[in-house]
């Protein structure tokens, strides 16, 4: 008879969670995740060439969707789906049943704690998005309910309860996720900083947000993932993950959900190139200082009681005020 | 002739920074502190019986003002003091002349970072208030202008100039910095994360300010650095510094100016007892209740363009809707 302690911890959210990848290559990348990704279901978007084979390592159950699977399944529609660009990704959100994902750049990698051990990024998303947010007051001993931690003293006894987390935005070790501006100025940059620590980002304050290691509530938030149109025909790119989530940070304030950053890092093994990045970006370094502002603030009604009727009233906002 | 390397660097600001402590026993806890603070001046607020001598280790540079001392310099004004409390720090405030106070209580000593090196806790203050904050939008790499760090992608430009920082607001390792129902629940609990980074507390967002181990710019933000009154005859106590906390933070926001919280860390050695925190607190529970919303919620008119007009509307506002 084995012992309790060789039968195996179901891991967390097994069947409730999907991760979602979008690619142009195979998937070599996920023989480093393998003990943490395997229990769970992959859902693969294959960006540019359809008729490419993205090879996946065995043992992964997925699903995999490249263009002519996005053009059949969406039909006239498909031209929301952003194509050569990550931004892809938001169709996996969309096909998926479960009521969490997870969503990784495939040049991300295991990164390793100040201690050595290598981090389990998904099972501390799953944490962060179990655990409530504290967006109405800050605490400096930042996330309240991790073990060893509380509310200090002047924290209101009224708002401990915390509300539901939405989002967990994960950071980056190594080559840290800049700009083209600021990649050409400080080319040898790496993040070598691990900053034990999980905050709230507190209500009516905007962040920029990273597509490349990202976890949220599909159920709560789903709706208002979508990442911006960027890629093939587009004059903006590398503004998708921040579109969704200024979108997003506005209707969680109005909504009364919690945003996290910080805690898991992933090891972000390559650099892109700063002069790609540079062509990218041109347009949407002028569009972000509109942008800004108009999401600081746009209000939302109250009749906007679900995410789908915040999403379109703040449609009809961009529309009417950001041309 | 000494080589270049063996002539002491002049401390940051020694001339422009005065260190307040407020105590009520011999200051024995300033040897440990000898190599930071030794080049700078102490003003020490003596607490309780004025016919106590306090003992101050040989060397160091202060003034010392006893209870007899405040009365005879403020007159009739001296009740705005509070006595039997630390609460009394505030006096030190006033009588300074620098552009920048340090305060510090006298059971923190200094503790080690990760590496085991003794945290310099002012010097960290200094370059936290020497250098901007960014209340505005969240930087997900914590303060950008330090080494190794930056504003990451999707950060406005025109954001990256940052604000003036008015206070640096330091943490504590070992004893947190608990209420008094916390600490009964958890007698044990004693924070051991070091987390390695400072932020800006953005702006609109309030948070608990602890007045242990604490920076600001006294000309920038002194007269809203005003310690609630505590202690002796008043039917609250520990919330000295929270209140200064909450006026001083409305404050900033509408003048423009940063709060930082993070590094550097003291090591708060003892905790104090909780069931006569309790007794200090009882009232102050049910009075936070009110007053967080009150300055969540607190707008000053445009003509407020400085800080003591600020701090006469805030004080208006309190007087109308705070009874």
């Amino acid at each position: 008879m084995a012992s309790p302690s060789t039968v195996p911890e179901t891991p967390l959210l097994k069947d409730e969670l999907d991760i979602v990848i979008p690619t142009i290559r195979n998937l070599d990348f996920l023989e480093m995740w393998r003990p943490f990704f395997e229990p769970y279901h992959l859902i693969i978007v294959q960006d540019g060439d359809p008729s490419k084979t993205i090879k996946v390592p065995e043992g992964f159950d997925y699903e995999l969707y490249n263009r002519n699977d996005i053009n059949r399944i969406l039909g006239p529609k498909a031209s929301c789906i952003s194509f050569k660009d990550s931004a892809c990704r938001c169709f996996g959100y969309m096909v998926s049943k479960k009521k969490y994902i997870f969503t990784i750049d495939d040049d991300c990698f295991v990164a390793k704690d100040p201690s050595g051990k290598e981090i389990n990024a998904l099972e501390q998303h799953i944490k962060n998005l179990l655990s409530p947010s504290t967006p109405n007051f800050f605490n400096t001993l930042y996330d309240p309910y991790r073990e060893g931690a509380d509310f200090v003293r002047g924290y209101p006894f009224s708002l401990r309860e915390g509300v539901a987390t939405a989002v967990s935005h994960g950071l980056w070790l190594n080559i840290p996720d800049y700009d083209a501006p600021t990649q050409l100025v400080k080319p040898r940059e790496r993040n070598t900083r691990y900053v034990d620590a999980v905050l709230s980002i507190p209500k009516g304050t905007l962040f920029p947000m990273c597509g490349m290691n990202l976890a949220f509530n599909r159920e709560l938030i789903g709706p208002a993932m979508y990442f911006g149109l960027m890629g093939d025909g587009q004059p903006v790119g590398r503004y998708d993950d921040m579109w969704a989530g200024w979108c997003m940070k506005v209707i969680c304030d109005h909504m009364g959900w919690g945003v996290k950053t910080g805690l898991p890092y992933i090891w972000h093994s390559k650099a892109s190139n700063p002069f790609v990045n540079l062509k990218k970006e041109y347009n949407g370094i002028f569009w972000q200082e509109e942008l800004i502002p108009f999401f600081q603030s746009a209000v939302l009604p109250k009749e906007c009681t679900t995410v789908q009727k915040c999403y379109l009233e703040l449609a009809k906002q961009v529309k009417a005020k950001l041309r």
